[in-house]
């Protein structure tokens, strides 16, 4: 399988981050990068560095004041006054449709959804060409040169239009779709990342020409809360093109593959023809958020039933954290794919 | 001149506290009130402890949910494995519609829009009981008895209707002005603190019933940020019933009190015969914020500009922190009100 990534992904390197009212280690760490891509390459992925396409496909899912902001936040920051190393929120609006202020403090606010999206000195490089790798994948599936694995890290769904949240900054797999979407093709996206895709479900729910299905841990009691639940699907044009399906924690492959199933069958309705899997692998047993219980052998399962689509797939990674089996289940998606 | 006080609003005393990405002690201290009530009784305020008018008037402006998390929420945060020592919130929902979680982590994002108003043990109760304070001041004031002196700690002009934020937990001055509102009156709510009195603002920002005014430090740049700009005046019904005066860092004494005679006349336009003043004091110069430049004398002179209304005047306390003139600029207040 092609494969896609930049070293200037290894440029964003976090610190800040904050649960339960703890300070804690950022768990969205570079070393994720060697974990994740020895995997693939073990699954037969050829990686390559994406060609620099641009701003033009990330403006076309984010807004100009976000881009601007993330641009050039870490500079205006580290002129302020005892500035803390990273750019860290702590005041936020309480809609979107709040004034959106000067300063950088009140930006951060409006910005950043959270304290996991601390921004420093490489996270727009990083961003950047996590994003360039995923706009890579779709191009080569949009080709009809095979499958492709998108090494996107940081990771994006949590991204919205003009808001960073929980690791995410750009929002890879929606940047990836609408590439697609805008070469003729009606593809959907199909996050499997333990957490749910907000970010992804905010940027197309008023749209009908991009399906979006989540499949993740209930977020009554669990990140991102405020989205994922089962009422949410679509507004608009969009009524009925976004799918949430939230299950109980700690469900296990039997459940997770009958849920599979659902998200696959109205990926199949709406007449997909090119299915964007936004692969978080935190949905593991072994997955320090513990929402989930998908062992290999269920990573290997999901891997296959997205070959049994018949569909163009582009893989693009989400989340999953430092464990010992993180790189064993990508490469069992990635090998189960590939034999299924 | 009549207070009002309980004893229990010392049961507050918030560590946490988050600006620029640096983490720094809380200003909003409880050592507060012992310089307020001290400068306060030297103008001549006696102080009584409020009678207990229960839930009711706090409940005509917070949400049923938001009473509900703001009394259980520190028993359910201190169950949590490895929970911090308070209510600290580390993700926020993008709007006010969003889905509502059951998690206390999630329902301290929907619930705290900052970093500002941790939630302890005895936050509650103090908050119920300046809350009181306020309630008891405008009723002593709706029964013709003369002005009061309500000294709401913790302060309550930024908060929403269910929405902490600031150091503010219940909104004092709102829940006074309904109470007003509710024996006959025509309440205005004039803030004087140098923050934005956001809370207040989108508690009233699509009535008619009562006027909310507010002069502050420019929020493009200062704190509330998202809130106080001057194009914000009310919508729906209120369209026209919301008056943001900002003005430049820096102001001083002659510019503050001309803005203060454009408040008034809005005042007095209104119709209004019971005037609620938010008496934030932190825009001294010499306040830590250092967002305006009100001197001793200001102070003074805005005492005797809201004597010189001839209306029926509640003073609720609102912001201003620890410096060498605190509880001088209190005095000043309250004194140029007397000989006003």
């Amino acid at each position: 399988m092609k494969g896609f990534f930049d070293e200037r992904q290894w440029n964003h390197d976090p610190k800040h981050f904050m649960a339960n009212g703890v300070a804690s280690p950022n768990p969205e760490q570079p070393r994720r990068i060697e974990v994740l891509k020895g995997a693939a390459e073990e699954a037969g992925c050829v990686f390559t560095t994406p060609p620099d396409a641009g701003l033009g496909p990330i403006a076309a899912i984010h807004t100009a004041e976000y881009l601007t902001f993330l641009r050039n936040i870490y500079t205006r920051w580290s002129r302020m006054d005892g500035a803390g190393a990273e750019v860290i929120p702590n005041i936020h609006p309480a809609n979107r449709t709040d004034s959106y202020p000067k300063s950088a403090v009140g930006q951060a606010g409006y910005h950043q959804a959270d304290t996991a999206c601390p921004i420093a000195e490489g996270t727009w490089e990083a961003a950047y060409w996590s994003a360039q790798s995923a706009i890579a994948g779709a191009d080569f599936v949009a080709a009809g040169d095979g499958p492709a694995y998108a090494l996107s890290r940081p990771p994006g769904h949590h991204a919205f239009a003009d808001l960073a949240g929980g690791f995410c900054f750009f929002n890879n797999s929606g940047i990836a779709a609408e590439r697609l979407r805008a070469q003729g093709f009606r593809p959907a996206i199909l996050d499997v990342d333990v957490h749910h895709g907000n970010g992804t479900q905010g940027i197309f729910y008023h749209r009908e020409d991009v399906l979006t299905v989540s499949i993740h841990a209930d977020p009554a009691r669990f990140y991102p809360f405020f989205w994922g639940h089962a009422h949410e699907r679509g507004e608009g044009a969009g009524l009925g093109y976004n799918l949430n399906l939230p299950l109980e924690r700690g469900t296990g492959d039997d459940d997770y593959m009958r849920t599979l199933d659902r998200a696959l069958a109205r990926v199949t309705d709406f007449g997909c023809d090119a299915l964007v899997v936004a692969l978080g692998l935190d949905a593991s047993i072994d997955d320090p958020f513990q929402g989930l219980a998908v062992t290999q052998e269920g990573f290997a399962r999901i891997g296959r039933a997205m070959k049994q689509t018949g569909l163009p797939v582009l893989f693009v990674q989400e989340g999953g954290y430092i464990s010992d089996t993180l790189g064993a289940n990508l490469r069992q998606v990635l090998d189960g794919f590939q034999s299924g």
